[in-house]
């Protein structure tokens, strides 16, 4: 019999106890043993509910109890957090774990110390809610070179972009309906802002690069100012606009970067609407893969939690991912990164065209309909430290997209 | 140091020799330990290639070899493959394959075998070329009850399908091209019978089941009757066709089919275009994901093979995966599975009309361009033995397509 503790009885810990019960047979059959639910730390009690005999409101009793295995840290935030699970590695205990704020700030030292003790620290469920993608990418890609990662990694600002780009409702608007439905917070600046999908695109970069990459050196611009008429272009050009956190790799060279992307519509990626999630992966055997699911939820969340309670529960005496370690990656300088820009222009473009063809050599001008008094273009590839020299020679930029390929 | 002996020096057989070349240090960290190629077995000589100095011509000196830890098989066919398959497990070699043909046909046997030999018998390549499926299912998908599994399975149909739809060409002039580009064989039965990925749902089918799935119980259906008036009308539904492999499970029961289906145009499945492949799961906590990649070609299905070599030399005297054993699994009949069928019919709507709603239920009628003389409908959800003895009462049935939801 393997013993778990579930912290916080919130939505994903709701759904790991709903996954048990429903699945247990399952679980049991995969894990090779009975694995069963012991504990449930919160600070409320919930008279009402069968949960209510695994409640308890004091986490010493969990790290002091030795038959517990597993310890599943679904409170979120960084404290408590941190030190519950550093305590429960410490006491020789694995951690499963969906919050992705405590894996990208403090993920290296965890895996350290979970390797110290001859445990697991396992977070599938951080990043792409249910869909299998870290597993995928330490066991499965192992033959590969991995060179792009490139994510649909939230799925509020994917519901965002895709009701503006298919209904041509501007962003305001489509932000108080996500909020009216659930799909936003009501203070929605960790999604709108790119901080969530920046989180998420640090720890699949720590993975792939086998060092830190601290989320505070990727750059990250959210979705807030994109507005109809940038939507009315990308129709335009046959593409889309997305949300896009990547990280691309040559050797040693790591660059990340989360931004809106103008999109070409035959990209995997473009097709990926409404609150799902999907990761891109290029791998230079495997040439390119997408991973397509829900990013967030109860269930889906829950889902991934429980199959990192199976796979701890399989090896709980064996550390089988160290993951990354904690020597930090310094990432390419964001003005060092080829690519393509989208940028738009008040005024006539017959004004303009000479200028610009002499300032960013090669471009490709686009005309929207509903755009009057302005102008589009796409410029080649070329760097973004090139493109901002060229952009600063003009005072009338109303707005830059970078183009993905 | 752990050795590999390469059966076949084929299109797959050189791209593992590749991915080894090419990849080298990644192989060797996720493995652990130093990953060489030993041997390649093959009945000729490559005189100007670096593989000359591995290439043997009799497997027993690779069996009589007991530094051999990991035979690859990627002869295709099913003899002598089976013989050397049995027989290096029988030896205590780890066996990884793509060949579907051989798992399909003497999966339970072969996996038992590896079982009391202490090996593995790992077929990642088998399903999907390069994209991680088979693993996912069984060590990330492990707290769901797996209730659907539909594919594109085979990138030469969909390839086909593909420029019909799109490009309004007939089934002959899209299969000459196909040849004549190298995405279908001179011989092309085994696509477009859909035999190909019949083989890969039964795989599919008896790791979710855990017992044996018999190809031959799976009703199989090809694309060779799909004409460019079937695509005109799947566009006036706004669906495509897509020539599905699909299994659906509840509890026990557990139906599985390949056939040529309507797809809805928001389907995750009905955007994978050209020669490529894709894996659409629902899971009763999980909720509908999809694996999206390169289903066939060198390096894709040599990325898949060398992943499992690397298993392999991490867990070479465990057996790590039972997936299922030699128990046969009943199908559903084919004639109580529900859904809907679109019906196309000669004559003209009015005069059927009646007939059509007495003998059917609930219908919907479509109309096409360029489909005179004809008209179609889409019938209400039904069991397939109810759609047959309707529409037995007609002798004005051009053709049927099953619909999937």
């Amino acid at each position: 019999m393997i013993s778990v503790a579930v912290l916080g009885y919130g939505t994903v810990g709701s759904g790991v106890v709903e996954v048990f019960r429903q699945n247990q047979e399952k679980i049991d059959r995969c894990a090779g043993d009975q694995v069963r639910i012991k504990y449930v730390l919160d600070l409320r009690d919930f008279p009402e509910d069968p949960v209510q005999e695994l409640i308890v409101h004091d986490f010493e009793k969990i790290v002091s109890d030795e038959s517990v295995d597993i310890v599943v840290e679904v409170m979120g935030g960084l404290e408590p957090a941190y030190t519950f699970v550093k305590r429960s590695l410490e006491a020789g205990k694995n951690v499963v774990t969906s919050n992705k704020a405590l894996v990208a700030a403090h993920g290296a030292e965890l895996l350290k110390t979970a390797k110290e003790n001859h445990v697991n620290y396992l977070f599938e469920a951080s990043v792409g809610g249910g869909i299998p993608i870290i597993r995928p990418l330490v066991s499965s890609l192992t033959a590969d070179e991995i060179e792009e990662i490139t994510g649909i990694l939230n799925g509020t600002t994917n519901y965002m972009m895709t009701k503006m780009f298919y209904e041509g409702a501007d962003y305001d608007e489509v932000l108080k309906e996500a909020q009216a439905n659930g799909f936003a917070e009501r203070n929605p600046e960790a999604d709108v802002e790119g901080m969530d999908a920046c989180r998420k695109i640090a720890i699949l970069s720590s993975i792939v690069s086998g060092k830190q990459v601290d989320f505070r050196d990727i750059y990250t611009e959210g979705i807030t100012k994109i507005t109809v008429q940038d939507m009315r272009y990308a129709k335009q050009m046959n593409a889309v606009i997305k949300l896009l956190a990547t990280m691309k790799r040559d050797e040693e060279k790591l660059e990340a970067v989360v931004a809106p992307f103008i999109l070409p519509a035959e990209h995997p990626l473009a097709s990926v609407n409404g609150v799902f999630n999907a990761i891109f992966v290029h791998g230079n055997a495997l040439g390119d893969a997408m991973f397509y699911g829900s990013g967030a939820g109860k269930m889906p969340t829950a889902s991934a939690v429980a199959a990192d309670i199976v796979e701890a529960a399989k090896y709980r005496n064996e550390t089988i991912c160290e993951y990354w370690s904690g020597e930090r990656l310094e990432l390419e300088s964001r003005l060092d990164v080829k690519r393509k820009f989208f940028v738009r222009m008040s005024g006539s473009r017959a004004a303009y065209e000479e200028r610009i063809r002499n300032t960013f050599g090669k471009v490709e001008f686009v005309e929207a309909d509903g755009c009057e008094g302005e102008f589009g273009f796409i410029t080649d590839v070329m760097k973004e430290g090139e493109y901002e020299d060229a952009a600063a020679r003009f005072d009338n930029v109303i707005h830059m997209i970078r183009a993905a390929s």
